[in-house]
């Protein structure tokens, strides 16, 4: 596949960065590869791991030259680390970003965007419940969904790289809304992640030595409660309004299933789960 | 390991009476399986696995001088078979079961037993979304835990035997009063299951298109929404109230987890989100 971009600033480089780093470098998609970071640490683990040729902690200079910056900030930094960098980046640099939320990230970074730069929002969906340059991996990518969010600030050409650099490095790239975007993963991600870091509060609020006879059920619906505290606080405050309009809609849910349960309904519960198994095991197939 | 059982009748041969049947003939722990169910088919996709060597549709037939009587059947009729089978089971034999829920089989049970007969009330937490026989396999039992609930008609000979089968497949074994081990399973697993079944139902009201952009964390925590509607219709009721408690919790937990966002309050949120973290990292290593 030939080159989409000679220089590539990655801002962040964690899971997502530094995954998209080696993947991309493996397939050829990118050449050299500056880190911005604000923990030197995490940036020499990123140098040591081949996942960038050199770093800065100065935004300005990791930029220098690049035609492709890429954010992987907290959505909140973004708008930020764009200006700061725009200055030293190539002319007609193309600036995307991986940010869980969309709508506040687009605000932001076109309001902070000097003319002359396209902005092409992205969202790969993948991820793991480690983080940091340390967690990366090139496979991450693999079958999973992007959705960019293109707006006033991207053109065709900036859109097409974006797209193929995400295809490039395994995934299924749709276009979408921003706000639209923010809803599906208020459902499919959000409230997940919710549940989750819920649902091991709730156990240690009740009694901690039960989790010692847990099965896989509880364990996988709790698995992500390990992800990082910081960008997930982040992630529900940049999206509270479809967030808390998901966790609403689903504690409904639950509540007609407790009602149920509490009627003794076999057969209105025996409906409710069979129309969920229905639905979950024609998923199945194509996700797992 | 010295044989245990002779012939052993197991009262529905599924997931896990099937798979129990293949680890434990496997391990030289029991003779001859018999099984005994209300779907032929089903038992003749046992005896073509090697899971039994012969079956009956009628219980009592199926129990004829057999030592241990595994009942997995429904909880609701797990009295009714032990009555059927226990004028043809030979004298002194062992009657135990797999049911996720122990109140209930252990008094229908201890009432609709003979004189003559021990009973010892057994948990095997294990199991997959999947059902039947066509689904067993013998290694579904290794390193998960097994939960034993002696009570007024057991005998310590018959809950040594009882643990040593469930040891000789890999389980460790605890032993527990029949309503704590409703109260831990109501929070590790049926709680889950709720959450599972009830978050796909959600999604189905608010917009099922939104699936196809679900990444790992939605994947994970609905994948129990495919198990048995029936079975675990059975299960939230034969656990009504264990089952409502934890449900109630945890929206709770929920609820104020939602309420924090609502407020926009990072640190507090971050505190939630850092205590749930921190428990869930230390559980991880020892269950995944």
């Amino acid at each position: 596949m030939p080159r989409l971009f000679d220089r590539v600033t990655i801002a962040g480089v964690g899971l997502i960065g530094g995954s998209l780093a080696l993947a991309a470098r493996a397939a050829g998609l990118i050449g050299e590869v500056v880190g911005y970071g604000r923990t030197e640490a995490n940036l020499q683990t990123a140098q040591r791991r081949g996942i960038v040729d050199r770093y800065s902690l100065d935004a300005a200079e990791a930029a220098r030259d690049a035609d492709l910056l890429l954010l992987a900030v907290p959505v909140k930094a973004s708008g930020a680390v764009a200006r700061a960098c725009a200055h030293t980046l190539r002319p007609g640099a193309v600036v995307s970003d991986v940010g869980s939320v969309k709508q506040p990230v687009v605000e932001q970074v076109e309001a902070s965007l000097p003319a002359g730069f396209t902005f092409v929002g992205a969202h790969p969906i993948a991820g793991t419940e480690h983080s940091g340059a340390a967690a990366a991996f090139p496979e991450l990518f693999q079958g999973s969904r992007c959705i960019l969010t293109p707006g006033r600030r991207s053109t065709a050409d900036a859109v097409a790289k974006i797209r193929a650099l995400w295809e490039g490095v395994g995934m299924r790239v749709d276009e979408m809304d921003p706000a639209r975007h923010d809803q599906v993963l208020a459902w499919v991600s959000h409230l997940p992640h919710a549940i989750a870091f819920s649902t091991v509060t709730a156990l240690l609020d009740a009694d901690p030595g039960m989790e010692q006879f847990a099965g896989s059920s509880f364990r996988d619906l709790t698995r992500v409660a390990a992800s990082s505290a910081e960008m997930w606080s982040d992630i529900f405050l940049d999206n509270a309004t479809q967030v808390d309009a998901a966790i609403t809609q689903f504690i409904a849910a639950l509540e007609a299933f407790r009602r149920a349960i509490a009627a003794g309904d076999a057969a209105q519960l025996t409906t409710q789960l069979l129309r969920a198994r229905a639905a979950r095991q024609l998923w199945s197939p194509a996700r797992t």
